[in-house]
């Protein structure tokens, strides 16, 4: 990811090595404010309260959470709570337990200064493999939308919802990365983004990640995007997702399925990016995925730039509010599902590696 | 309507018979402001710039927008300049049209106060039409309400998008009629109300009506209706409409399309409420309704209440955005449309009054 044209991740270790840097992601796109996390309480913190989001992006910061909580206490009445504490910060996206669980064994045989270490050193493992999954769902991706090039005249028209670029991963993206890949191939694109209510994590973050990448787009209200496709002004919908159920039905940002539906009818293809770590094969379908209910005022208040230029929150509504957080999309209503492994209309097995 | 329980119609003749009295809807739920319009251009810019919203309250405002026009100069020159000027404030409804040549045909055979007057005369009759032609629909509308909570245990859950309610009519509403006169009647009724971005005519207006009406209802963002749906918490949706297609197409606020799609997806019962001058059997089907694009800062910025109880815009992105404010529900997706002349599967015939 490049903010400013310098190269970053979203995120790193200090030069202290051992507490973590991450972006503030509640301060995008108006300010680029770099939190640091230097102990269990602010890992949970910053997943929970959403300084950090996107499934694989939450599954690197609770590993390095869980290695900052074994800092503080490397028993195993130590690793057993910070585990606990981390894994009920988020309940839908799967990378966060398979994270979890991927530091856990690495630190449980060990004890002592191995145990923190051995931690640490699974959570920078995968922060690098999410790195390589998502240039290579990048690669295989992109290859749908220079296909759509080749056939058209003017840019490439693509929908997305929410966020699942670089800021949802370490780097890259997997929804956004074909999109980064065939662009920097000279591909032409042109993306709607869904602002994506209630967090507006499509108008605050994807448009503040192609902005800086420079690739062309045009935010729109959730409400808009059925109309784009009956219009036929949407060549391709491609997204992320929070968990993919063992039939390929997918979980992902409440409205995604929304835009599948209007997808299927309108006969635009429907693609889901992500990787190995967010198929949840121990759910049958998607009716097995914990819907997170987030808090009513995330609905009734919204924040953003005041007339003196301050953050501001302002309510929009006094009234009863509810928030579902994430909605199912049925594999039927899928084209192909994106993975490390390349494009497949059927979900890959997820328990081999891409 | 009633507000703070008086009884109110959201447009009327001021006392001395002819300055004319609207809501300035932009200023709600935070506070009921009335507002005078006294000359044709207060009435142009009431319409173009939202401060009276919905099908048939705008051709309300319309009609009596041409007597203040005729009131400035009865000439026939003023007559089709009044005309003319108020058919381009919004180009979707038609209801608009519907009003300004109704009330254009009563003045045009007429010369001076005459003509005049009997535009006045025109424009009181069309909301006295309009009040008769929503008690119907509400009556029509209310037996579905009531056939449901006759089979289930606890309210009947509604969804609604944007605002067909008394504030989009001159009283009583269209989509909303059904459930205050089903709610009036003891039926327990429950609605999921739509925010509807980017101008939040559900949190704003239809959230503040059902409670001035005291019907328990919950705010979502427009993402969430299709999960609602598929948990089967939603018993029906109901909607107003812009203008309908001679072939039952309904072209709706932005948004609708998609509730309709997910409703045929999961089992929801679709209806669509609106009185016969929303029909437009000079449009063969939606796809030659004119779809309004309105500013991009109707996208960008957003008022609420803020820290310090003062209304407060602010922006939520910079980046560029595109604001269309309606979409096309095709008739399949429709289970029946609520009118004043019944409830029927198939459009009634628009030339023929309830």
């Amino acid at each position: 990811m490049n903010i400013d044209g310098v190269h970053h991740r979203t995120i790193l270790l200090n030069d202290d090595g051992w507490s973590v840097r991450v972006i503030d992601q509640r301060k995008l796109p108006w300010s680029v404010e770099w939190a640091r996390l230097d102990n269990l309480a602010a890992a949970v913190k910053a997943i929970r309260d959403m300084w950090v989001r996107g499934a694989p992006l939450i599954g690197a910061t609770a590993a390095y959470g869980l290695a900052l909580g074994l800092r503080e206490d490397a028993s195993d009445a130590g690793l057993l709570s910070a585990y606990g504490r981390l894994l009920e910060t988020r309940p839908t996206a799967v990378n966060l337990r398979w994270a979890l669980d991927e530091t856990a064994a690495a630190a449980r045989p060990l004890s002592g200064d191995a145990r923190v270490e051995a931690a640490y050193r699974r959570a920078a493992e995968i922060c690098e493999e999410d790195v390589t999954l998502c240039r290579a769902i990048g690669e295989h991706g992109a290859a749908i939308l220079k296909a759509i090039a080749q056939k058209k005249d003017g840019p490439v028209q693509v929908l997305t919802h929410c966020n699942a670029g670089w800021l949802a991963t370490v780097d890259y993206g997997t929804a956004l990365a074909p999109l980064y890949v065939a662009h920097d191939a000279g591909a032409p694109i042109h993306v709607w983004v869904d602002e994506t209510r209630p967090r507006n994590q499509g108008a605050s973050l994807t448009a503040f990640e192609l902005a800086q990448h420079g690739i062309p787009h045009t935010v729109i209200v959730d409400n808009a995007g059925g109309l784009l496709m009956q219009r036929g002004q949407v060549d391709v919908c491609i997204v992320g997702a929070d968990r993919v159920a063992a039939n390929g039905d997918v979980c992902n940002k409440v409205g995604t399925y929304l835009k599948a539906l209007a997808a299927k009818d309108t006969g635009v293809p429907f693609y889901v990016a992500f990787p190995y770590t967010t198929i949840d094969m121990g759910a049958a379908d998607g009716d097995q995925v914990v819907i997170e209910d987030r808090g009513p005022d995330e609905v009734r208040e919204i924040q953003g730039r005041g007339p003196d230029g301050v953050l501001t929150t302002v309510q929009i509504t006094g009234s009863p509010a509810a928030n579902p957080a994430f909605d199912v999309t049925p594999a039927r209503l899928i084209s192909g599902y994106i993975t490390e492994r390349g494009v497949s209309a059927r979900l890959p097995v997820a328990d081999q590696r891409g």
